[in-house]
């Protein structure tokens, strides 16, 4: 998605050099992709292995200074979860941004995702609803390929910031698929306008000091 | 989805008795969530716990006789992918049926999962591309949401059968939203035939004895 694939990690002195996506060097990444030999190779890791990974990308990369550290996690509550909470404590993290689909399976998934912060004590920024209505473009009719307000329904229930609704664009899952940067080349898209304001509200929260 | 949320798992003599969805037995399930005692409690559990969880679901649970055993798993391959292998290698497996979305990120996924099913000596039964177009319930046009054809390319790279696409069909979601059945509430709808298309040559290559 950041047309990174194929880059290496290298070693510094004071740990692993991330990758960068651009000249700037504005977005830095880390991904176990990048020490794998071959893209298709199997990471058949039971959990400690996992949880030891996880605590070398906080502690053993050389970040440098940072704005936002973002990790994107599979769903669920288990090793990655609590490894990554365990690992970021110190550092006292903003929060987590809860993506859901509409669909009640995903919703279901997210209550208990959301149990799960409480329990860690880890704030809940807000909740985000993707894949949320596909606008046709043959005829601009927006259809609810899943069914409708899931997320936002579920963040009035939990007393959570709903952040907002992303729909399933082509423009973006294209921009995704060619590693394109999307804000720049579709301003006018369905998706953009609703990326922005949820990034904005998490700016917002972060300035006001919430 | 098959709606049977609410049920509870009772014990008998010769194990955990799973739950029915139909009053001829036709289908039995067994889910933690049967075991939760508030549907939004997170099961905050590493690998161990959840491995000893799955031996149980496959040695514990009085089955009787079945036709299939089915083993929906998350994407990864991890410690609830190396256990289940491990616990349903004495049954003999037919094989993996792997599940892609057309998208570079998802087909990314499967192709360590196969590389994954090659380690564990799983034959790979095939692979279906889900999520494969939308067709406009407004002016029937087909959009293709993700990139298209992912699927069947990785099948043919894999060396492995494609058994076919499930289109985004609205009709679908409902059905699996509301707990009703799909096959025989929407037998035109455009996902109907991919899916029965997909469960007929699944059933084939039991018969074929592959």
């Amino acid at each position: 998605m950041l047309n990174a694939h194929g880059q290496d990690v290298h070693q510094c002195d004071s740990g692993w050099v991330p990758v960068y996506v651009d000249q700037e060097k504005s977005i830095s990444l880390m991904s176990i992709g990048f020490l794998l030999e071959r893209p298709d190779d199997a990471i058949v890791w039971r959990g400690p292995k996992k949880n030891a990974m996880i605590k070398q990308f906080v502690g053993d990369v050389a970040w440098g200074d940072l704005d936002f550290l973002i990790v994107d996690t599979p769903p669920g509550t288990s090793d990655e979860h609590i490894t990554t909470m365990d690992a970021l404590r110190p550092f006292n993290p903003m929060g987590a941004v809860v993506v859901t689909t509409p669909q009640a399976v995903s919703i279901g998934d997210v209550r208990r995702e959301l149990t799960f912060c409480k329990k860690m004590g880890l704030p809940v920024v807000g909740i985000v609803e993707n894949m949320s209505g596909f606008v046709c473009p043959h005829c601009t009719e927006c259809t609810n390929v899943f069914s409708k307000g899931g997320g936002e329904e579920l963040a009035r229930h939990a007393g959570v910031p709903f952040l907002g609704c992303v729909p399933l664009d082509p423009l973006l899952t294209q921009s995704l698929e060619q590693g394109k940067d999307f804000i720049k080349e579709f301003p006018k898209s369905a998706a953009y306008s609703s990326i922005t304001s949820i990034a904005q509200q998490i700016l917002d929260g972060v300035t006001q000091g919430s």
